[in-house]
């Protein structure tokens, strides 16, 4: 028997486009004289497809897909084991649940449902699906087969299981040859290892082995990295498909079941194509993610306000080497607070890149706003305000060239500003995506010297001169935040650790420096909401995945 | 026996004032001779706490609070039922409950917790919560009480349950005396009558009378109206409070256990102190939920755009009576495109209600803009783009004011515009809170005449005149939009409803302007993603209680 895994990238509700990566899929892994082809969860509608999923409509387009490869498998003579929603039948209980269909010869052989529903972070499973209840491994041409969906598999080996059961559990004594298990696994840049940790979990606990199937793909702020694996009943890493890419692949059966005996650890390490570094995963990460946005959205050039500063430039580069330099368009907007290496370090990024720029003065602006507005604000000082009109003097411009030329605008942000709220509403916070809104400051700077590691691409001196907004006379952001080494160190224990402030101070933070950092990021909630989705690196982004009450008093 | 309802306003993670109204409502309840308080659901931390939840940090301040209802319950010798999180022993499942504690004499006497965890539209409670798998009454006094919290009490009688279990019936042989249920219900104009409607539905099957506490106030969008019950064992409801207000009343229990028998149907009615027309529970709402969202962040004062149409008009009439007329001001802020009527109506508008206002012309601004941006637009004709630099001109200003003077400002779409996406992102969608971003248009029209049915406060000709946007000559927004009262059908029956295209087709609606419509919804997912909160009154409001992909297909 042989096994293929079908590893896509799917656009969400875009049934056409869906079907047709399934039946290449089909058709490729049949050429390649696989037997069963394994897909991803729900894979005849995309992942997430959120509310979408409380549409009637959604769901009966979402059959219709299954109808059509009932037909290609008769077809092929192929097996195909795919994710899509079920009605649920009993009335008591939600309407759906998340299933993994057996789909043989035209005719559906087997529904499994997911049982562990993932409810936390950017996930809202139980909002939907209803948990299975009922385990029954599949028999087909004499093998016995266990579907599993997704988060199903992650129940064990853990300290703190989310789960009261565990599905693998429950088909124990039905004694399965082997696992297919459909994910949409999203990615984060710490996520890698545990995959092959928690796939190796099973396969020692279920003496049988596993093959994994992940989509790949950004579905707006969520990425999905792929890394499907195959992995041998010894625990051995078969294969890892490579990382945001699609790739259908078949896998010869016999030797997962009857694996050569392990020889030394060397031979359980995990052979993914890709480099794990964090900065190399970041960055294929936000490539992926730049790249669907646009793709899916159907828009191809990017334009983005370039200041001088690491953030922009980062921002820049990303969008050059995802969409090409052709199709992004850099628009420098000196006031009379830039300084002139400001100009110069961006003249010297764009020819490095090679993209479209423009020089468009906001001073006419700013002193017009400024004059508009004299009768009202005579007699106040220059303070956050003026500074404000600048910024949002930028937004203005960059949104018309926008709306005038299609372009999508990118939001330059990064996470440690986002926290803080160090940025203006309307004006730097602008864009229709947030591409580096879920990287510190730190890591920015970690970023900009992996994208240099072969030669000077973003130029030395935004990296190295002191990070300033540059909205008033030699303001640097050090003026107005910790050192972003430190004020970092806080936010990913706040943000990302979900510790409170004794335990922070406890740590070796200074107790009012905590107190204010915390305070920040507590009271620009408000901010935060109205920002565009921000790329998904971590384990835990602004967004989605982190919801908090805008008006509240907690640390506040 | 005598039980006191305290409901009451909380505000999220604020434990201080938290526990100073709970201890004020023991106190209070205390003077009237009550035996039992019964407090509204997670009253220590108020309610929906979201995220908090999961910092342990905040968790154990809101079990800092029960240890102080502790030693009053002791001071006062007087019992609470309260609403907080309780840590949940075992290793598998959710880390928290979401409980009832009943605390007599300075000590716990029983937890109970909730089974049915809401997890639909704004609800997100088994992110964060184990379900009950264990129910108790509690003896108290002689007496045997079955405590509920909110959803518990909501799964019967339904044609289609949400949930397999049903708490009440897994304590039915218990032969509780009486309920007390914790409850915070949010308000939806349409949700009063359920509310009475399903206790009754309690009080019938388990032949019990209920006292069922919710809590009231706004929490950013949600809005909690408060009428609390009291129902007798016949069905009778014996107290319904008001909406919208806080207050703590005690109650006999004798004649709840033993009521009179019904005379007929009318001794059934409800008895609800305010009126339940439609614009009337619309208006009290909107004032609640600016009201605390200003009171609760800690600000006074608000500005906002007055265009000279109908729905700037509305918000700021809204405004004036939340926060009153002192604290409102209104900018006018004409272009070349406003015609004479717009600014005679908004002085107008502003004089009848005696608020600050300004006019200050964005023409220079706009020009300017225009002049600085001439060698990108060269040889492209006027459009979208000139358009929205006259809203997003209009947005900077009022920002700046805000920022100068510290002003909330006020956003004043409506939900067919925000639906639609007709509305400019940064410009006129800008803003902290949407106060009437969950009012149709056709409502709010309905609502300006509730506002006027005692005498004209807004000019008649702003409500009689067609709508436009005035972005450009003679603009109109029936030149780009159906009329809003089929738009409006078409959206309640996509939106409320959630049904699909040719559901609402069948029901009537022309097929193109169906697929039109619709389109334009799902199409301007991006530009809600970005939006402020809006005040939530209907069953299904854009924002968290909504959650759709914004890179889609599905009728895009």
């Amino acid at each position: 028997m042989r096994i293929a895994i079908a590893q896509q990238n799917y656009h969400i509700g875009n049934f056409d486009t869906n079907f047709a990566k399934i039946k290449a899929g089909l058709e490729q892994a049949s050429q390649q004289g696989a037997d069963i082809v394994l897909f991803a969860e729900l894979a005849v509608c995309g992942y997430p497809p959120r509310d979408f999923l409380e549409f009637e409509d959604f769901i009966s387009r979402s059959l219709t897909v299954i109808e059509k490869v009932k037909l290609e498998t008769k077809r092929l003579g192929i097996a195909a084991v795919i994710g899509a929603p079920t009605l649920n039948p009993v009335v008591e209980g939600k309407d759906l649940f998340n299933s993994a269909y057996f789909i043989a010869d035209g005719e559906i052989l087997h529904i499994a449902h997911k049982c562990l529903l993932p409810t936390y972070d950017i996930f809202d499973e139980y909002r939907y699906f209803e948990p299975a209840s009922d385990f029954k491994v599949v028999h087909y041409k004499g093998k016995k087969i266990a579907l599993t969906v997704c988060e199903d598999i992650w129940n064990i080996g853990n300290e703190n299981p989310l789960y009261v059961t565990c599905p693998m559990d429950e088909m124990m004594d039905q004694q399965a040859d082997f696992m297919l298990n459909l994910s949409a696994s999203p990615f984060s840049y710490s996520h890698a290892q545990d995959r092959i940790d928690v796939v190796r979990a099973n396969v020692e606990r279920y003496k049988l082995p596993v093959l994994y199937c992940n989509t790949v793909g950004a579905q707006t702020e969520v990425i999905f990295d792929g890394g499907s694996l195959v992995m041998d009943a010894a625990g051995r890493v078969v294969d890892e498909m490579p990382y945001f890419e699609e790739v259908v692949r078949t896998y010869e059966l016999a030797p997962l079941l009857n694996p050569a005996p392990l020889t030394g650890k060397a031979d359980l390490d995990e052979s993914n194509e890709l480099p794990k570094e964090k900065m190399a995963l970041i960055y294929d990460a936000l490539i992926c993610g730049i790249r669907d946005y646009f793709g899916k959205l159907g828009f191809k050039q990017a334009i983005l306000g370039l200041s001088g500063g690491l953030d922009s430039a980062l921002t820049l580069t990303l969008a050059a080497h995802a969409l090409g330099a052709e199709n992004v368009r850099a628009v420098l907007m000196p006031s009379e607070f830039s300084s002139d290496h400001s100009i110069n370090d961006s003249l010297e990024l764009v020819k490095n890149l090679g993209c479209m720029h423009d020089i468009i003065s906001i001073q006419h602006v700013y002193e017009q706003f400024r004059s508009t507005l004299a009768p009202q604000f005579e007699g106040t000082a220059f303070n956050v305000t003026e500074e404000n009109l600048q910024a949002r003097s930028r937004g203005v411009i960059l949104m018309a060239l926008s709306n005038k030329f299609g372009y999508i605008l990118l939001n330059t942000s990064n996470k440690s500003e986002a926290a803080v709220g160090y940025g203006t509403l309307y004006g730097d916070m602008c864009g229709g995506l947030s591409v580096i809104g879920d990287v510190y400051k730190s890591e920015c700077f970690e970023l900009c010297r992996y994208i240099n590691r072969n030669g000077e691409i973003i130029p030395n001196n935004i990296i190295t001169k002191p990070p300033s907004a540059e909205l008033r006379p030699d303001q640097k952001d050090s003026d107005s935040l910790p050192d972003y080494d430190i004020l970092d160190e806080v936010l990913y224990q706040y943000i990302e650790l979900r510790k409170g402030p004794q335990e922070i101070i406890d740590a070796g933070f200074d107790s009012a420096l905590v107190e204010r950092v915390l305070k920040l990021v507590n009271r620009n909630e408000y901010k935060r909401y109205q920002t565009p989705p921000m790329l998904r690196v971590s384990d835990k982004a602004f967004g989605m995945g982190r919801r908090m009450p805008i008006v509240a008093k907690y640390l506040g």
